[in-house]
């Protein structure tokens, strides 16, 4: 559920290769795959052979991990060669984009995607959907867990005919890009909503702005971008590519970049989670390890809190020293929300490790929503990090699931749930949270930097008169 | 589609390895991941680590294929332990299988879902349910695409309360099986069958039958089966083990076997392609490849031709000279039917793995069926070739997809389409045939050898004699 502050810590029983334990296991380019979930401290990782043990040397370069597929895509035409595809662009068919896929251009070009290299072919649609991962030439599997994929209606299919390449349009008209060798073929929305979301109840978010709408054909291709996606927003400065977000570790001489997936306010429940990971990696070995506090920027569903709200947010508790600046790089990942639990959960990690992130944290429910029509989650809150540890291409990250923090109201600060003195606990629900914004009411001292929780009332007070008024329009209208 | 004779001949682009190109390829172990469908010769098949190429000593034994795991789990108790075992089962706690769920024991205990020891448990469920596939502890991938659960109700599991072990009763409340270790999870039917499925439709036939009515927990454990399956049919002789099919196989110095899986009665497209794999084989320089013809044995849809009456058409068929019973080898395969499409035919072939078959063709929307609530095929029909040729853990089995048959009214005969000629050929669907067969019109000569025809033809007339019997019982009950 979304803002829920019920957060978990776990361990896995993957090869342990702490400093402090010096065992060597045999092979240790294969993890074992029998995750056991329970709370104890935080130190058997999954083993990532591109770390260092620390009686080798520690790297410090971006190489921390690899980009799937060995090397980042940058589907951006060079400036040289712009002014010619965009004359040729005009000459071709052309395919009009939402908003919601000119956020998957973005993000194919840029590499979150990793290797690849445009909208899915039928090849690609047919393994995501049934694997959650793609096969390369050379016999290795990435993680791919969700279709990436463009449609088309009747009349767009019409109008392409046999040419094979397409241009696509932004939702301004502009020319974005351009699709080469395309490959059209049936979007059988019913399979693919299936078989990503695990139902087909009415009220996915995602399914009902992006899928319901869309055309009955998906068009796959090489994408050749035109330029550099920009929103204007005031926020572009916050969007990081992952080359660049991996010049940036190098720069800080990162030897561990931890990434943490957001689409919520940051709460002091989170900043303990993301403060003791960071002890626990310096305890380890570690010299420097990074924060990337990774907030989603893309689509998002119509109660969430907006992006630029939760950025503003994010710099207060930054600002307040609740997470430190000095060793936390805040960027935005550009991809749009499915709100598809476990099969998700897999995308938002396969995309940082393209980033360069080599740990990554997972908490209660990740990507999850309610259950559209029944009155319950959506998915398994343990499913997430389950499937995650098992996940086909994620081998070689370092998966950090966590354990349940709640309200101490003995200590009056968010604490990791002591299960022994249960009775002291307070967990505030997301919606409680809301309540409390919405009606101006202080949430228990400790439970978010005070200045973090300004911003949120003020979003909410705005909300509520935009709400007022528009309800009295509506009153007058009608 | 249930009896459609739409068959289709293709080849893939994988590692092109046949005798007559001697590329070899700089990494055999892997194949390429980009099939290419069209329909030239069968030559360029997927490759097998495990065959011999021809410039090697042919190897005649078993092992043409690895069983998936290593070895093949034989969960029968020894008989010298059976008292013992029996006993101790008694005094668990117990669970009651349907007539269903006892064929999984059977399919589980014999090694046809190896390296499956028991029912899955959670982590073999997420990994079945999400991604087609089980990682192993040495990091090898093996194909498990359907999920092979137990249910269980809320009594059942209050009952079971904390024991480790429970004992299984079969349908006749015969003690079967010690279900030992047990895990009991959440069974939440919904996800299941969209992951399955890529539907939530009503009216799916493993659905209706066994998801909808069965309880709300799953239960994981390892099975102990205290006596070998029988089902005292009549047909018991043909339900050979994967032990005993490779033993066979190896009594007859098979150096090839092509696995052909079916629910229908034979006809003589079937037989076309399985002779034409055969020849084509030969060609390739194999010097004895045996034909495993292996309709499935398990639970089948309502409207399906019941095992006892294929078994006796397929008998004619043999009998006919129609396949030629020196290279073929007809046996049972016990497995229930999911009609799961994409998603089914990777059981189909993986359990053929298990029964030592290096070769698996693959036609026209295997394992599908019409969807259940609109005017369509619920799965691409290409789509299960498609898939099966991108499965992780089926890389080691060489893929047959074929070309279209159909029957030819100029040669009068079955015969692969020739689209230069298509007004040519007759399309003779399952319904077309099934209506045959029930108003007694024959079909075309050369449709089906006349002695099978007319086992189909004593079927339908006795169902017809029995529908009326039961219909005018209900008029005259109502």
């Amino acid at each position: 559920m979304s803002l829920t502050i019920k957060l978990q810590l776990n361990t896995t029983t993957y090869l342990n290769l702490s400093p402090y334990t010096k065992k060597i296991h045999k092979n240790p380019n294969f993890i074992i795959s029998k995750p056991n979930y329970h709370s104890n401290s935080l130190t058997p990782f999954v083993f990532h052979k591109k770390i260092a043990p620390l009686t080798q040397k520690m790297s410090i370069k971006s190489s921390l991990i690899d980009p799937d597929g060995g090397s980042l895509v940058d589907l951006v035409v060079p400036e040289a060669q712009r002014a010619v595809k965009a004359s040729e662009a005009e000459s071709l068919p052309k395919v009009k984009l939402t908003k919601i896929d000119l956020e998957w251009v973005h993000v194919i070009c840029e590499g979150w995607a990793n290797p690849l290299k445009g909208f899915m072919r039928e090849n690609e649609y047919l393994q995501s959907l049934h694997f959650n991962s793609i096969r390369m030439e050379d016999g290795s599997v990435v993680n791919m867990s969700l279709p990436i994929v463009l449609a088309i209606d009747d009349s767009a299919k019409e109008a392409i005919g046999s040419s094979n390449d397409v241009a696509l349009l932004g939702p301004n008209q502009d020319l974005v890009a351009i699709l080469r060798r395309v490959e059209i073929y049936k979007h059988n929305k019913e399979e693919r909503i299936a078989r990503t979301w695990g139902t087909i109840a009415p009220g996915l978010p995602y399914v009902e702005e992006v899928i319901t709408p869309a055309g009955n054909w998906l068009i796959g291709g090489d994408l050749e971008v035109l330029k550099p996606i920009k929103y204007n927003d005031g926020l572009d400065h916050y969007r990081l590519s992952p080359q660049q977000l991996r010049k940036e570790f190098d720069r800080r001489q990162a030897d561990a970049v931890f990434a943490f997936q957001l689409r919520n306010p940051v709460h002091n429940g989170h900043a303990l989670l993301m403060n003791d990971t960071r002890r626990r990696l310096l305890e380890m070995g570690y010299k420097n390890p990074i924060l990337l506090l990774h907030p989603l920027g893309g689509y998002t569903k119509a109660d969430d809190v907006p992006l630029d709200v939760r950025m503003e947010q994010h710099s207060k508790v930054l600002e307040d020293g609740v997470l430190d600046p000095e060793t936390t790089i805040v960027a935005i990942f550009p991809s749009p929300m499915h709100y598809a639990g476990p099969t998700e959960v897999q995308w938002h990690a396969k995309a940082r490790i393209n980033a360069g992130a080599n740990f990554y944290i997972v908490g209660r429910d990740p990507a999850g929503m309610g259950h559209p029509t029944e009155k319950r989650d959506l998915y398994d809150p343990d499913h997430g990090k389950k499937v995650l540890s098992m996940s086909p291409g994620l081998e070689k990250l370092n998966i950090l699931p966590f354990r349940v923090a709640a309200y101490d109201t003995v200590e009056k600060k968010m604490a990791f749930f002591d299960p022994s003195r249960a009775k002291d606990f307070l967990f505030i629900s997301g919606t409680k949270m809301r309540t409390f914004a919405r009606t101006g009411e202080n949430p228990p001292d400790g439970f978010m930097c005070p200045s973090g929780w300004q911003v949120l009332v003020k979003y909410y007070e705005s909300l509520q008169a935009e709400e007022e008024v528009t309800g009295k329009t509506a009153v007058l209208s009608s």
